[in-house]
């Protein structure tokens, strides 16, 4: 059984991805978490406290879903990479939420300072983990070809999944270009 | 001078990038702008109206400043390419304001229809330019090919753009990514 912190923290996943950064308010994350809004402030402090923990909490639940599928024989370095950027881009439930959530904690770090550092670091991670798949690929190119073409590759996936989130673009034509993105870059690499 | 009409979505967008979208209040925009808030009914009829009409405005003034630079010699078909997308990154306050308002308006539309049609036109109208111009490189591509790869451009714009804005990414490192994902996608159209 969840935690009373995380069932809070899938509460605030879910109002976020609803209504925005800036539709979430305690008393209804309270009435949606099904918890007092004591509880909300005893376990995060304030507002931007749920912020960070939320972000954190939706980096982790991405984290899960782009690696921990299930499969019959091991996949090939190449397999691995493409499989764990396509997986941001699928249509299910967990994955709009998320996503979607993702989309407005950064854009809620245009107008306020609070959750850049996290932002910064979440993103951080994100593209070192794909710099060494791609570097599992390309075992000759050079570190800092590897980096660039992870933050192009990670940044794609955002601007992919904004225009898919905001109804302008087919899940399955956003998959397409991810996969040719992918292709273009490991070429790229291989020069 | 500018027109009344011109002059309120002047500080719709200001309002817009300082504070987002659903920051926008009809009073604050008129004080913004030094108007009556009958005037901006009167001009654009409801919120929805403002919304519209200021999209509109800054993919025209995006426009302009992406394309009408005043050059010494005309430019190569690569040069024109290169500049139209980089432009898109500059560290100018008319760019950092279109591109929070854009990034904004277009995040708007994950929660409510509204500006959808409007977003995904002014989206494959820039698309259509970048295919063009791709086009103008690589004459021998086929029209899907050039159409995928300036999907790829323009979402990756938009990607680093929200990087950028969100204090995640410094602007001189977004123009090398950018600069080296025109390079990848025209080559490999070239292939």
């Amino acid at each position: 059984m969840a935690s009373r912190s995380t069932q809070i923290l899938e509460a605030a996943a879910r109002v976020i991805a609803r209504r925005g950064v800036r539709g979430l308010r305690v008393e209804e994350l309270a009435e949606e978490a099904g918890v007092s809004t004591a509880l909300i402030y005893y376990h995060f402090k304030d507002r931007t406290g749920i912020l960070r923990r939320t972000l954190e909490f939706i980096s982790d639940r991405a984290e899960r879903y782009t690696t921990q599928v299930p499969q019959a024989e091991p996949l090939s370095p190449r397999e691995e990479l493409e499989q764990t950027l396509l997986l941001e881009l699928q249509d299910t439930t967990e994955v709009r939420e998320n996503s979607s959530a993702w989309g407005e904690l950064r854009a809620s770090a245009v107008f306020e300072e609070a959750l850049r550092e996290d932002l910064a670091r979440a993103t951080l991670v994100w593209t070192q983990d794909v710099a060494a798949l791609l570097g599992r690929v390309r075992p000759m190119a050079p570190a800092a070809a590897l980096a660039a073409a992870a933050e192009r590759l990670t940044a794609l996936t955002e601007g992919l999944s904004m225009r898919w989130l905001s109804g302008m673009l087919q899940i399955a034509h956003a998959r397409t270009l991810m996969s040719e993105a992918i292709d273009a870059e490991v070429e790229r690499l291989g020069r």
